[in-house]
């Protein structure tokens, strides 16, 4: 397994910590910055003083290998110094212009990105984040269809504003549900905790779309303006589709003429060993969201690409819908240096081998030799580890909705250990930069592998 | 009138245009970019390549005055130096890292940010942009009380997503209203064309304040979450209150145990020639959204100002909201840039002088002398000229909503003479960047002037 990421060193000496300024940016933070999905009083954050590659320094110098990308946005690693030069060109050059006029950062971006969707789906509505992305698809669909109600699974998440966490299915919707936003959720494929007696994979994504097809009929087919979907859920817990359900989806949703939005907000641009999570399943949706990934989050950006049919519907006719920052330049310009570098360095097949070979094989291994794994899954760049108390049971080692001492002594000996992890409930989420070496990879699992040695002990 | 802005000449030479890449985006843009608000095939957008202070160019390199600060945003102009600078200095630092974590731009922003807000407004929820400091503003006032209704004002504008935009109370809402997110509106002040039988401000002020009164009682108070009213009405029409009115919705929200929340997004960081709209009025709202002007749109980046009350509620309750980008390193290094340049070049200062030493007399000149012009109002760099086919009958120049062949016709007399102009329905706003030279304001009014000369044939 050869590629340009394993050529050689990328980042330079570990830069030099300011730990005065550290400090001074933790009182800061502790008495000005409000904090998402926290109790503010309760909360002790970590200062990132300095970040290269795939790792990070806290505010005392500490070296994390980062195997979160922070909230799986880094796909092209910290300061990728291509993205890093386009960004400072950009400024020098223009920062920011309204989004009625045409601006040249912008036109590339939406070639490159329009050059790399599946089928058609080449006019691009850009926004700052995938929530937004995600509100205006299902305002795109209610418009081109006339109708009002959209579907979404359970284990989902679509977005922080109130329609997006309202289509979300986890638990973060809960204190925001209105019952207002026209949403109904349904059961997405799942066989190690399945929803429809399975027992196959082949069973489960067969009762699964029988059971989408008795919701849409329940439901009212006339009613239904859209259909979201993450093309594999993320931080839901990285379900990917058993072979058949996307495909079947995109059936059911031509059939009953409903709008497919695939949510490609974490699984676009490389994170799952292709340029899109679709393109696993030879599916086109009608819109498909992205963010993250699109230029690494290094500046706010998002977006919609939107299929012929639903563009010529906003052809002569308004779209009702915008924001101040839409195909922002400087965003827009480090999208094209983000995408150009993927390319170059082929960093989405290197993704793809580090599955196959490297995450892959891995994880399979700690399945078999760790009793507190429950279940691993995923591909390229975007894994999942399910840890259980019981195997037998599959009782999760933290409630659904919830963490738990056991999950939170795991954390903490990956920090101590030098590991930056994703963990969400019961699960550790493997998700590494796209462009992690080899070397770097191995040694985050060999770090996992340690901790999960810890988790048995908490496995009956 | 002195200030450092006048001391000699800001921008350099005219910037090289190149006016091929200008043709490919023009052409990429209308292949494969999707306008806001917008029929997509009904455009012919105006390509802009480059821009610097008060001036834009086009991709034929025709220079233009920019007197709508692209989407009232760049309250410091183009391509402020330090900006760029600090913008270029923190890409080479640390692009982009998980809210969660602690960042030294991110906390000297909301310290900065918090030095300027009113009252106690010292703890700050960063986001994208207004749309969503507005939905998040929203969500602490519902949990914070426990209600879930929402008032706000017809002529407003509170931004794109879901939420914000059924707030919203212009014809934007319209084709997205599903009378579904609990909001309620209301009459605001408006002498000019009044909804009260006013004929003074000060009884408009009383008789708004009734209205608001009786509008809640029949509502029923303890129905009632929030109360969201931008410091003056911006796009919808920039109504400066009358005196009285702001402290009124104060004590009725005190009262009823409202949350205020005082929508600062294009009034907020030296746009009415104060640091924050409500200062004009000696009002402290509970919450206060904020973006725009904040880092003048440089990166996008938006907020939420919160109240020790509604920051306790969160204290050992989780605030259920976020977002990827929250408190994004690039956009907090732009914003502390932009608020240090504001206070120690004295922008806001400047914005007020230039209000009422500049604009306000030239405008009065104009309502004096221009039979089109129904009113004129505004303060600092905040103003808008009201267009009517009769002065009698007050019969705006384009239906509300819309707009008009003539006033289409006045927009291309502004850019044929070298202005880009803000226009909405029959209203030509003045709203340059806070920094815009005497002379450059001097130069654009009178363009404005002839332009108005084109009007006044179209009056009765």
């Amino acid at each position: 397994m050869t590629s340009i990421i394993d050529n050689g060193p990328r980042a330079g000496a570990s830069p030099c910590i300011d730990t005065a300024a550290a400090s001074r940016a933790y009182e800061l933070d502790r008495k000005h910055v409000f904090h998402s999905w926290s109790a503010q009083e309760l909360l002790d954050p970590m200062v990132i003083s300095a970040a290269q590659g795939s790792h990070v320094w806290d505010g005392d110098g500490n070296k994390y290998l980062d195997f979160s990308s922070q909230l799986v946005n880094t796909n092209i690693g910290h300061q990728h110094p291509a993205v890093v030069a386009a960004i400072a060109a950009q400024a020098a050059k223009l920062c920011t212009i309204a989004p009625s006029h045409v601006n040249e950062a912008r036109s590339e971006a939406a070639r490159l990105i329009a050059g790399r969707t599946p089928g058609e789906l080449d006019r691009i509505f850009f926004t700052n984040g995938g929530a937004d992305a995600n509100e205006h698809a299902v305002r795109m669909a209610r418009l081109h269809t006339g109708r009002a109600k959209v579907l979404s699974a359970y284990r989902s998440y679509h977005g922080g504003t109130q329609l997006a966490v309202n289509m979300t299915g986890d638990p973060r919707r809960w204190a925001n549900d209105t019952a207002s936003t026209g949403t109904v959720h349904f059961f997405p494929p799942y066989l190690y905790r399945t929803s429809f007696h399975s027992t196959t994979e082949e069973e489960e994504s067969q009762r699964a779309l029988e059971h989408l097809e008795q919701l849409i009929g329940f439901e009212g087919p006339a009613t239904i303006a859209a259909l979201v979907l993450e093309s594999i859920p993320g931080s839901a817990g990285i379900y990917v589709p058993p072979a058949g359900y996307m495909q079947g989806v995109r059936e059911l949703c031509t059939k009953y003429g409903i709008v497919f939005i695939a949510d490609e907000v974490m699984t676009g641009f490389g994170r799952t060993g292709k340029w899109f999570a679709v393109e696993h399943f030879n599916v086109v949706p009608d819109l498909m969201t992205f963010a993250k990934g699109v230029n690494s989050g290094y500046v706010p950006l998002g977006g919609v690409a939107i299929c012929p049919e639903i563009a010529a519907t906003f052809g002569k006719r308004v779209y009702p819908g915008g924001l101040t920052y839409s195909g922002h330049p400087l965003a827009t310009a480090a999208a094209v240096a983000t995408i150009t570098a993927m390319e170059t360095e082929g960093m989405v097949d290197h993704a793809a081998r580090l599955g196959t070979d490297v995450i892959g094989p891995a994880l399979a291994g700690f399945a078999k030799r760790h009793p507190a794994v429950g279940e691993v899954r995923g591909t390229g760049v975007f894994w999942a580890i399910e840890l259980v108390k019981d195997r037998q049971t599959r009782e999760p080692l933290a409630p659904y909705g919830s963490s738990s001492p056991e999950m939170n002594q795991l954390i903490a000996a990956c920090k101590s250990r030098g590991l930056l992890p994703f963990a969400n409930f019961n699960r550790i989420h493997v998700v590494p930069p796209c462009n992690t070496s080899v070397e770097e990879t191995k040694e985050g699992l060999e770090i996992l592998d340690e901790v999960l040695g810890i988790a048995d002990g908490f496995a009956a």
